[in-house]
């Protein structure tokens, strides 16, 4: 089945999708005795939350930090979703951008080698670093748009013959998107300008960060992502679940906050927000 | 010493840097046998290579694409690089760009576990996602400005305030370059726009990919980056000196390729171009 179909599907299951940004640092004590913690971390939060979510991503930098067992947790933890339920989607948070022949490389790596469905892509390098990614219809990938960090002012913001920077990002993106594999990432964190995004880019899926630890209003992004009872989207949290507590209830607490969030949006669903 | 300090030394030693792009397919048949392949044909080249040279740029996903092996050669080439000459800089070429917290840890996990002293990142995030990389003064980073492939079509040359945007990066850049730790990414390929990017950055090193197989003119390069008879700049070639010669002569095609670049510069710099 197509990438594209397969998201659709996902995200009318469930828009939700939690972040694993795991850290050595912040996850329960008690895991740090199993032969890799990361992977045991990650493999209870999924079994605790996986009826509920429509999509899981895991951040690159937390696993590349620990060499070759971070790497080896990352690449088990896509494995292990995909045995439970293959059809939930795994998002590569790796932001990659780079010239033809060698996005070419990353891309293998991320869809065959630790076998991910799509990718977070950089727009800066243009066409010929996205292209490898999206060439394969059974394969995805989300070109940063307008992002929820502060830095996003810098550049994304500016003006280009009247319109900013990223919505010539989303415009691209929708002409290059002759597979209906190419989504944006697009941050929770500035609603009204998310709006905008969604005019330029159709019904073009997003994966929104921002929502939680970094303050982004559901409401809003339910709003602007909504075609009747179902989201155009996959709503991204992270710290808010995994770290929901760090004790030995952890999973139980992860899945409430997955439960919780797949609840608010449902509600602004049905209530035409 | 500091990075700025460094670079400048290299730089005036020889300007320059050679990318290790590291395929497996196209490095000489009878290394297949050694433990590590990857590893073996690095060490091989830097030994044949490192008088002549300033920097070494491994592009990280010849390495990522081999999971475990790949970045064991990764880490032990720059380590091999480090205790053959202390001096000399290693680039990593890794495009990194991501939030605040999770470009924290893409520092430590370059600088800190895999010993590299600069890294190439991404401007499309904004400040946030390049500062971790440059609160050390004993580390830098080359942020890509102008570059090489055809992509660099679709946004970077979009006019802002009657200037692409590839220069509001460069301007932005030196505004955030207290440190002196920070370098820019111009292609060859763009002979005159280079020159532009030269005007609004000032004596900012440049890291200047392009040479070589993908066409970039190496005289109006030098002419661009000369300060009397220093260049302010890393000129990168990967494949015409890691493939000069694919035989049991490797590593002297690789040596007379790398001493044809050198000469060839010093020249162009002797004669004012």
């Amino acid at each position: 089945m197509s990438f594209r179909d397969r998201l659709q599907q996902a995200m009318q299951r469930s828009p939700v999708c939690v972040g694993l940004d795991t850290d050595l640092r912040l996850i329960p004590e008690f895991l740090h005795s199993a032969p890799n913690p990361i992977l045991e971390f990650n493999c209870r939060i999924v079994d605790a939350t996986i009826d509920l979510v429509g999509a899981y991503k895991p951040n690159f930098a937390f696993y590349e930090g620990h060499g070759v067992v971070g790497m080896e947790a990352l690449r088990e933890t896509v494995a292990y979703i995909r045995a439970k339920n293959p059809d939930i989607i795994t998002v590569a948070d790796a932001k990659r951008g780079d010239i033809g022949n060698t996005a070419a490389m990353y891309a293998q790596s991320i869809f065959e080698d630790l076998e991910f469905d799509c990718v977070t892509v950089n727009p800066y390098m243009g066409w010929d670093s996205v292209s490898p990614f999206v060439k394969d219809p059974e394969y995805g990938a989300f070109i940063l748009c307008l992002t929820s960090n502060s830095g996003s002012h810098d550049f994304q913001y500016k003006m280009i013959d009247g319109k900013p920077l990223y919505r010539h990002v989303a415009e691209k993106a929708q002409l290059w998107n002759t597979s209906g594999n190419i989504g944006l990432v697009v941050g929770a964190t500035h609603p009204d300008d998310m709006k905008s995004v969604r005019e330029a880019a159709g019904d073009m899926p997003f994966l929104v960060p921002g929502i939680g630890a970094q303050g982004g209003d559901l409401a809003s992004v339910v709003k602007s992502n909504a075609t009747g009872a179902t989201l155009q989207a996959l709503i991204n949290s992270s710290r808010n679940i995994i770290y929901a507590s760090n004790g030995k209830d952890f999973e139980d607490a992860a899945r409430k906050a997955t439960e919780y969030l797949r609840d608010q949006i449902e509600k602004l669903l049905q209530s035409g927000v």
